[in-house]
């Protein structure tokens, strides 16, 4: 993958000692532009191979584009400061499969046997939408991506299973068929969408309420168009419920200092 | 462009031949998989370059993949036994705008100041997207394609201008992600849709009505999905009035010599 440059690189960098510092605590959507974002995943080395395998099984959900070694909060070929143990604007820590906390630091949890998954983020194509006049409502609004769980279900692999977490951006249908064109170039983003139109086909009730993220709003003439997120593992993390777990908030995502454009195909 | 290999340019002789001797007078839609097939306007030299202009404005809707030398009913370019006089199941002879017949053949309608413009046809990315499990009801249900004439408009060229007639194919919103991504592929063959969804939108109030061709059923949980289609230009000699053109009937086109496959850029 290729390095940002440099005044890009003093963005990131600036990015993460604001988290860090917790200057900033907020989505990291259409923050530090031109620089990929990664959803975490972080689970003891024992529930590694089984969550990798989970991973490789569903690659839109879940395309990994990190792995830490063992132990190690560091993950030098995507940053060179990145601290795990800091670098993210919400940590959520899972016990069993259940969400016991929120915190801004994890570094009294570290433990030697921690491995750091890093899946990529669909963060990463809106930059490009925007670029093509597609600007996310999400960004427009300055909310957090809204994100539903649907009725789709992963591939199960070892003990762990559930449905997939989708994000929703809103477009009119020319919009949408520019919009899937554009996202399919990012297949390590969760490339193109899942499903457009009726939300309940994918079993999502009502748009105004996402499971995570905050709603936007749905002009006329407009479609939802659906995208896989890479919430999903937490969702997988409930089912399967390794004794510990800690995640990203959802939006709140590890700014890194590798290229969005690695991330495309084309 | 790339001709076929001898297995199918046997096909395209024998259903040329076939065209010729009007054993085979229906739409072209499934016929020679593989084999390149056009849209087909013809008109005096001295309306040529308007018509060019026309195209070259209106890529998507006018994709032009051939123009003959005036006078001359050949494509050599696109197959080397191609008579433009003889190759079509039905033609439509236009005068002063008005369709004023259809008939199987226009030898003694030849004139040796004609130019024949050929425009690449939604049925080249057809095979495609069969390929990939996305049969078009036109094809499952053996009927020509359903077109109907939209309300966006071209960009007019001198006297030429109209709207964009649209050819519709009806698929789940999760077939329709892959359809575009596939028709994408094809920027000669029309490329990506224009439009999904509510027909009103673009000006179509009845689908069971199309305009041209056959209307298709649309089952429960499917989408209409539309492409620009090269029966475009018949609205715009409609306007334009020249006194003279012949175009193909709707649905039964050109077959080239030609590969598909060479429309598709990626």
């Amino acid at each position: 993958m290729t390095q940002l440059a440099t005044p890009l690189l003093q963005q990131t960098y600036e990015l993460r000692q604001a988290i860090r510092s917790r200057a900033h605590t907020g989505p990291t959507s259409g923050l530090a532009t031109g620089a990929m974002q990664g959803n975490i995943v972080i689970l003891p080395a024992e529930w590694a191979n089984e969550f990798l395998l989970y991973c490789q099984k569903n690659p839109i959900a879940c395309p990994l584009i990190g792995v830490s070694e063992v132990g190690d909060f560091h993950l030098p070929d995507l940053g060179k400061d990145i601290d795990m143990r800091h670098d993210l604007p919400e940590y959520y820590v899972y016990r069993d499969g259940v969400k016991v906390e929120s915190r801004a630091d994890i570094a009294d949890l570290w433990r030697d046997d921690l491995v750091v998954f890093v899946l990529g983020c669909s963060f990463s194509f809106e930059n490009a939408l925007s670029q093509a006049g597609l600007t996310p409502r999400n960004i427009s609004e300055d909310v957090n991506v809204s994100m539903y769980e649907s009725n789709i279900a992963t591939v199960p692999a070892g003990r762990f299973f559930g449905n997939t977490v989708v994000t929703m951006r809103p477009y009119t249908p020319k919009e949408a068929i520019r919009a899937i064109q554009i996202t399919t170039r990012f297949p390590k983003a969760h490339g193109a969408p899942l499903h457009f139109g009726t939300p309940q086909d994918i079993g999502i009730h009502d748009l105004d309420k996402p499971d995570f993220g905050d709603a936007v709003s749905v002009k006329d003439g407009e479609v939802p168009i659906f995208w896989a997120c890479g919430v999903t593992p937490q969702v997988a993390v409930r089912n399967a419920k390794p004794p510990f777990c800690i995640t990203h908030a959802p939006g709140k995502m590890l700014v890194t200092d590798m290229l969005d454009m690695d991330l495309a195909v084309l």
